[in-house]
């Protein structure tokens, strides 16, 4: 059942060539552009200035870049190098990890004529992958949303950052669920936070509007402020990295929301894939945060007065700024995690339940 | 003893004129210049359009469009007119109608001829009283900090929006006690909100920067990321509103830190002088919270890049956005509200026995 549809895949094989193409995620909403991919450093570049975003797709970006790297070069040394560059562009999301040690499992073992078509077929399988675990998160996350639908008569959701399908290879985590709800008939309303400094939020909107999806945009402050007012039927999140113990890194602000939710008794529900899910990481304490520049929140783009892509300063160079790009949001405020085999509880036994072949890894 | 020094009061009466002048805080921190009040209207346009704001400075702004209305006709029509058109710019700061009660209360009474002198006096009254008063929570927050200071070896304080001496007449109210400890040698290092989506966090370390105090600049969103991780040792907070309960309204995103702060196990301060407490407001839940135009989160102003004010589009026209401008804190997350009596509970005793004389009002 096609419950769904989404424009296009976010990233996708060029016909033709040995190139990836991608939505340019840097210019949305104002202008949609497509960027090609060439090399590794094009791959490597698109991560780390959030041309792709999102821990599902800057996976499988990943691995279409080891694909890249190696219909250059098959050697053991430009092997090496493309997971080392790959993986040093951000620290948080732990897709990137895991979709470069699958890479290396199934293609370095093989002589180096055999790696490239190998490469690029476990990239494809990847990223198709992730596209059939979002739509299941999306049939999961219904069953939940079902329930609270059924009591209220309605459902208005407050989101944070980007989990759409902007964020995946397609369908979305957190909005997986929404778009089911939408489309299953349900009365749902959005509440988008504009997640500065980046404003992914902006990202949310304009899948939401091109599905058809009622929403509202809202500064990050109000989130507190609608969720005491009871405005918030449920909070749904996605996540860069789950720990053994359920412990969620994702966007910073999601812990203040999640704060919020639990005072007002709302739930809080974080969408993921398994790719998402780091046993080997026990607690939010081990989880690293990136720390990215501050003139991510000096400098504001947007569009001028004629619509031409701008810039504007909106704090002094000479001012000092802290900027990191996630937080940590403990289990014990998560009120279930939604992933392609369920719902689980956030906690080392409803995680191992749904994964018991990846619950063996001990923490390290 | 004088402890510390601000550049200029907010406002003042110009010399040799019936006339008030004003610094516009729209165009800082990029750019410093003076505004003056001939009208009552151009008073209305200050409170209205933010070129004055915070609490205090509103309601001495409030006193001093009443003497400009009297000036220019000192009838009853007149004084009614001024008092409603100023009464209706702001629903949120109960210090805008306790300073248009009291101009009533004094000028009210005389005949016309005297009443022009009579609220230029008032005005004057309200405008260095507001000034002692914060010099006092200056004082009295002090104690506060020092406690904290002499366990920790230094002060890391948050705060959110702008409760500084550009909020009120003279020296602020969250900032004047981190002024105080600055000057009295406390290592003082404070976390600065943007506090979207009017980003008032930026007239905060503009005043920090004029004064020396180390600041460092944050996306509102990563408040609780800086509070869990340890690295905050109070919050500092002003208010627009504080009911009989001692439930606090301040900018929206207050309360996400105040959530933040108890979590953290770190104490959350509210500073205030008598003039924002509303013994005739229960509780929070009767406190009117504005909500202002959406296109203060669609446009943000700031400067190109030859520093020439410029403003930009960051979300489509066609995007609804819910922009509420405050949010309320339930008064058991306030550690304790410092006003210029000195500090006490967050509670219908502890602000009783401060403020005994204004205790006696019945929640309407």
């Amino acid at each position: 059942m096609e419950i769904y549809h989404t424009p296009t895949r976010t990233i996708r094989p060029a016909p033709d060539a040995c190139a990836v193409d991608i939505i340019d995620q840097t210019t949305l909403p104002h202008e949609q552009r497509s960027v090609r991919l060439v090399t590794v450093e094009d791959a490597a570049h698109a991560i780390l200035s959030m041309q792709v975003r999102g821990a599902p797709l800057i996976g499988a970006t990943a691995a279409f870049g080891v694909a890249l790297a190696l219909s250059c070069d098959p050697g053991d040394a430009s092997f090496s190098h493309a997971v080392a560059m790959l993986g040093a562009t951000r620290p948080t999301a732990v897709n990137l990890h895991w979709a470069l040690n699958r890479m290396q499992e199934i293609v370095a073992p093989l002589p180096p004529v055999a790696r490239s078509e190998a490469a690029w077929q476990e990239a494809r399988l990847i990223a198709e992958e992730d596209a059939a675990q979002c739509r299941r998160i999306g049939e999961f996350g219904l069953i939940q949303l079902r329930r609270l639908a059924e009591k209220r008569g309605r459902l208005r959701i407050m989101t944070h950052c980007n989990a759409g399908w902007l964020a995946t290879v397609d369908y979305g985590t957190a909005l997986a669920p929404i778009y089911a709800a939408h489309d299953s008939g349900i009365d749902v309303q959005v509440w988008v936070s504009e997640t500065r400094p980046r404003n992914q939020g902006l990202l949310t909107a304009w899948e939401l509007k091109q599905h058809g999806v009622p929403h509202t945009l809202i500064a990050d402050n109000a989130a507190g402020f609608l969720l005491a007012r009871g405005e918030v039927d449920a909070v749904i999140v996605g996540a860069d990295r789950i720990a053994a113990n359920g412990d969620v890194a994702n966007k910073v602000g999601t812990y203040l929301k999640a704060l919020a939710a639990r005072e007002a008794g709302v739930p809080f529900y974080v969408a993921a894939p398994r790719s998402t899910i780091d046993f080997s990481c026990a607690s939010g304490d081990g989880i690293p945060i990136e720390e990215r520049d501050g003139d991510e929140v000096r400098l504001i783009k947007g569009v001028d007065a004629q619509g031409q892509a701008s810039e504007i300063r909106l704090i002094p160079e000479d001012e000092a700024v802290c900027n990191p790009a996630f937080d940590i949001t403990p289990a014990r405020l998560v009120t279930a995690i939604v992933t392609e085999r369920g719902a689980c509880a956030a906690s080392h036994d409803g995680l191992s339940e749904l994964f018991p072949e990846m619950a063996h890894v001990r923490p390290g």
